[in-house]
């Protein structure tokens, strides 16, 4: 391990951050709040660490996948344990470890929130708690660029079923120009929602945070009822589209950039993608319409709620844990699923689900016909046997996770339902449960354990579990080579 | 597929049923009830279709693990939907599809029950329900005997991680000796139960109709309060050290007969088996003592919930569903987890549970060491890489299933935590679950459909998965080769 250079690279991560905390600050001034003093506090502390830790290049600058993964978990880490502190500062959320779990939710782009009452709130440090989503956003994505290009064969492989997209070679081979054309893309389709956001009667503040929020597949909103204080069609309308698009692979963008819009349609991750969201809008709206009197009522809300969870983003229109059973149940069920790969969306991903339907269909085939020849192809591409086993490894430890999680939760001895499915939507970085921790709830109060395990979840969520795993394993830290 | 040898073997199969039913014909005489005719219909019915289909061997005799699974799947089915017959005829069970919801949950040693008046029913009708378990437990270790013993490899790896017991070469080759062996430490230890249940005062009619299920990890009680009706600490004691043993892999009382206890001592299952009984019973009794007043009653009361849950036998003697969520959680844990392969329990198993956790581990230490060489060892011995691929197909399978049987058996619009362990409990061949199917209640509530879904759980979970989906795969009916 190469301790000096983690350092290194952290302590300017630190200071990246400190340059971002003079953006919420700046807002704290246009609206004349006090609170711009806590901003400039932090962002001093963090300017003062990056100066004393990032200054000089270590002499040897080579890093490993390992050394990459280590240097990423832990800026998610310390980037929230700092983002937390104008929260404290401020009093807008007293207790420190509400508001790291805040913070944590926040750039993992979770959006489950303990605040109960949120409209009472500077405009700064809100636009701090929806920047932290747009911030969270812009990291998964590097996050997955980085495990795309990384030449370590054996991480590789692990993380490979993640983005089947189009070829690498695609790609422009470099990871900083492929990085600039994934931001101005986020970039572009952010900018364009605050303008349709604006366009429907939004103020520009809340276009901005919302569509900060959307971006990132956060699900913080500035209102206490989120989305459904607007109570407008075209916004709901609007929203919901642009949760479906931020759910896609990036790389169906930069496919349309260079117009390759073949490849687009033939995805075979997207297609499913879209047959999911829209197969469970039809079968939520069968099973709500009697609530709502119409259909079209009934549509609106079970489209802005499906797109919401399947790239867990977590905004709402309507209570869901009033819905039927049946609708509650599928709903957990795309939360499970999630967004696409290589998108800001969280969850287990359609293409994993895909890889592993395909491999049980295999396997099947093979036990009746031994002498045949399967193999696993997606996207027209064969799948290797470590990608797919990797895949199974991650799915494994995923369930361990939920298992483990739930118990320790358990201690708080709320019901089961509770218990069960704010393990489910922190992992899965989607926002709400159902239940106690349903849309219209929060979770203020979960003891501190409780809040630590769910906190730990969303970031081994966030970071896809691998890396999670490799940073707690003791042979990591015990030999160096 | 060999067809006429399917008919053969499944109506010699039927006849075989016939015969069984005679014995609680034969109950209904000795305590004078009128329930005997309908014993003797259904198997006069049996000997007919028997005498039809099973009277000549076909000439090409020869059939293949493919016709093997068939064969056993439909026997399941058969076997439960003839034995329903004596139920729904008598009046005891009105509705044919609850008789056979209850026989089901008889054969596969589920135990979940649709009767919430279990004590005003005919002894002969309640021996024969519970006689459906010890015969139910005798068709598992049958059915286990032949995974180990097929010649077929592709079939062979996706079963064997199931049943990693001593090696092969120690046990008499033949198959028939061994499921004799089997039949007789089966028959040792049943026999010994209702000794032991006897002198503690049980009747005894109770005494063997309680043996059997415990036998066969079912759970069926003839008492509306299951073994709670005793309240004796000694009947408590005998079946809990009981289901804890029928929930070991039968190859170790085979080595115990052998005087190999050595390898018994040194079998990683059972170790690993017996910590998580230990651990998880410590646990419990530190989270309920303050509910029963003393350590020594929740030690009680604990080690017979945790014995009977991790067996899948499903007995109780306290409502677990009033215990704090720490408790049910726990119990819902080892609910998945289950008893040791190559016992009459069910569940996923102790020893895929540990292939897997060593494989996680294994895989971690890849990424951080990739010119490392590690292999997974389960009792000092390799497990392949195929055996591990079957196995985490097997896991796959297993929770695509719980998903889609909680979405439909959601559409009854119970509780989630209802629903969620309904499907649970019955595909892990346990019996209660929690809310509104805890140990206190029966499955009668739910629909029909919900009925058949959760019926076929209970198969799907008793057949170890992959001969269902074979059974389901249209590729295994088209070809004929």
């Amino acid at each position: 391990m190469n301790y000096k250079m983690i350092r290194y690279i952290l302590g300017r991560m630190l200071g990246i951050e400190g340059v971002v905390l003079l953006i919420p600050m700046l807002v704290s001034l246009i609206y004349r709040e006090g609170c711009w003093k806590y901003f400039l506090f932090t962002s001093i502390l963090l300017f003062i660490i990056a100066l004393l830790n990032g200054r000089k290049t270590p002499e040897q600058s080579h890093i490993y996948g390992k050394e990459g993964f280590v240097i990423v978990g832990f800026a998610w880490i310390l980037w929230s344990l700092f983002g937390a502190l104008p929260f404290t500062l401020s009093g807008s959320i007293p207790f420190y470890l509400d508001a790291v779990f805040e913070t944590i939710s926040g750039f993992t782009t979770t959006g489950s929130t303990i605040l109960s009452e949120i409209e009472g709130l500077p405009y700064g440090i809100l636009f701090w708690r929806n920047l932290t989503h747009w911030i969270g956003g812009m990291g998964v994505l590097v996050f997955v660029l980085m495990l795309t290009t990384l030449n370590d064969k054996n991480a590789m492989h692990l993380m490979r079923a993640e983005v089947p997209g189009p070829d690498k070679d695609k790609m422009i081979p470099k990871a900083r120009e492929n990085a600039m054309l994934l931001y101005m893309m986020y970039f572009a389709l952010t900018v364009a929602e605050i303008i349709l956001l604006k366009l429907g009667g939004m103020t520009l503040y809340d276009s901005i945070v919302h569509a900060f929020s959307t971006a990132g597949t956060g699900g913080f909103s500035t209102k206490n009822s989120s989305i459904a204080y607007y109570d407008s069609a075209y916004i709901d309308g609007v929203i919901t589209i642009f949760m479906i698009l931020f759910g896609v692979n990036f790389n169906m963008y930069f496919l349309i950039l260079i117009r390759d819009i073949k490849s687009v349609f033939k995805n075979e991750e997207l297609r499913v993608y879209l047959g999911i969201v829209a197969s469970t809008i039809v079968l939520i709206t069968v099973n709500i319409t009697h609530m709502y009197g119409s259909v079209i009522k009934a549509f609106r809300y079970a489209s802005f709620q499906v797109a919401s969870v399947i790239s867990t983003t977590g905004f709402m229109t309507a209570d869901f844990d009033l819905w039927p059973e049946f609708s509650k149940s599928i709903l957990l069920m795309i939360m499970l699923i999630g967004a696409c790969g290589g998108s800001t969306g969280g969850g287990m991903k359609v293409s994993r689900i895909m890889i592993i339907a395909k491999s049980i269909k295999r396997e099947v085939k093979q036990l009746l016909h031994p002498r045949s020849v399967n193999i696993t192809m997606v996207n027209g591409k064969r799948v290797s046997d470590d990608s797919i086993r990797g895949l199974y490894i991650y799915v494994f430890a995923y369930s361990i996770i939920i298992v483990l999680s739930t118990i320790v939760v358990s201690l708080d001895n709320y019901d089961f339902g509770t218990t069960f499915t704010s393990v489910l939507t922190t992992l899965n970085n989607v926002g709400p449960g159902i239940s106690k921790v349903g849309p219209t709830c929060n979770f203020s109060f979960f003891s501190p354990l409780s809040k630590i395990v769910l906190c730990m979840d969303m970031l081994v969520g966030r970071l896809e579990i691998f890396p999670f795993l490799m940073i707690c394993s003791p042979s990591l830290w015990r030999k160096k080579f």
